[in-house]
């Protein structure tokens, strides 16, 4: 039997759950379990040591996992930051499963590379949202951010320009990577107006709690396409699943399996 | 949820169910997995990187993990054999509880310290029975076995006898702790003749698989008190069970986990 971790400061059990959902649905031998680790240097030695499959990595150990690995795959590498450790026979290989699905997200809508893009955010989200942007072949990309210094940053990392404010902009997809429309103080607020949302072919909000925000109202209102935040979970998770176990659970099993872990 | 591990090179599921269906009958929020670890240095880093609470351990790794561990119990110093380390928020203290089995069978039994004893058997099991005696005050005691050179040092660590054969040596508590009546080739052998057993008290086999060995039916048939190996290990299982946990089962439930366990 194989067991998968997560490594976390304050681990949730929406993985515990999403995962061992599908090893039981798919009878594979694994189990899944979630710890916060004491010392996280001497947490990757044991998942060496005790030959763990894999390892999801949440706040704040992203960054600092980068050091203990032995293989950056492309997905951690482009944005410095690891949600996902596998181990083929003692080799450790970083991912980030948050990149890929969100590039996968962006092909699977067929966003074109000459789109026009706000990309509103300056966190750790949104720089796995630019860099899969970037890797897409998007340039005409610019980055919302009431923060100059976070947002000149992480604009000139991806040379995409640098907004303070959306005011009258607009473009053919909108993202909000930001708090806006998260359940607390900013619940009720719309990230981008209606007017801009008029405007877009394609409306993309990461925020997952709620995944139906004000943005995604007024969007689905506008009849305009939407990525929810809640399919970028369920598609990272989805995305570890399969480096896991190497099986891909059918689209039935996976929102079987994410409502599960919700519930 | 706490995670308790064994650490084994061939790792056997009976501690798996033993563990996990107490904890489901106690409603204990633990769980128990078997491992086969890639290192054991950095399997134990792990232990304490990752917060794990308890772990067994097996052969080949009863000594090598003491160097590992913070504190060395005395069930396990008397030994210098550990099959049970317990992490208390970062400290590992390390125990045999197969000496803690045997010592409290020999006090359930009320051995007394003027017994005579004929102890068959020189490897690590051996050991531990015989510093239990030597712990609950025997001096009486006679180490039976064909390796001289094993047979003496085992008699010289406790300042017991050595005897190569049983020959027409008798005492009042018989032990075997050889492979003879076990499984396999030398299961119809008896380790002590009917001879002995007929004028012993008490008749002591630790060979557990089968327990019902040539040496406990006679024993049985000739009226003595006996105690089986199944009981050594039902019983150091549940001294490890109070150890990770704090919770002493009652009989009936030990009863059906070791059932529940070996089938």
């Amino acid at each position: 039997m194989k067991l998968c971790i997560s490594l976390a400061a304050r681990p949730s059990n929406i993985g515990t759950r999403f995962h061992n959902y599908l090893y039981d649905a798919l009878e594979l031998n694994y189990v899944y379990k979630a710890f916060a680790p004491v010392d996280l240097g001497q947490a990757v030695t044991g998942i060496r040591g005790l030959g763990i499959r894999g390892a999801a990595v949440s706040m704040p150990y992203k960054e600092a996992v980068i050091a203990m690995v032995d293989v950056m795959d492309a997905s951690a590498a482009a944005i410095d930051s690891v949600n996902t450790i596998v181990n083929n026979d003692g080799v450790l290989t970083a991912y980030n499963t948050d990149y890929l699905a969100i590039a996968r997200l962006l092909a699977v809508h067929k966003v074109r590379a000459d789109s026009t893009v706000l990309l509103r955010g300056s966190g750790g989200m949104a720089k796995a949202v630019a860099a899969a942007l970037r890797d897409a072949g998007m340039a005409n990309v610019r980055i919302v951010a009431r923060n100059e210094v976070a947002g000149r940053e992480l604009a000139s990392l991806y040379n995409f320009a640098w907004l303070p404010e959306v005011g009258a902009a607009t473009a053919d997809l909108l993202i909000n990577v930001t708090p806006l429309g998260m359940a607390g103080a900013d619940e009720t607020v719309q990230s981008f107006s209606d007017a801009t949302v008029a405007v877009a072919q394609l409306v993309f909000d990461v925020v997952a709690l709620p995944s139906q925000t004000p943005l995604i109202t007024a969007a689905r209102a506008a009849g305009k396409p939407v990525i929810t935040g809640a399919e970028v979970i369920a598609l990272q998770a989805e995305e570890q699943f399969v480096l896991y176990t190497g099986v891909r659970p059918s689209p039935e099993l996976i929102r079987a399996a994410s409502e599960f872990s919700r519930s």
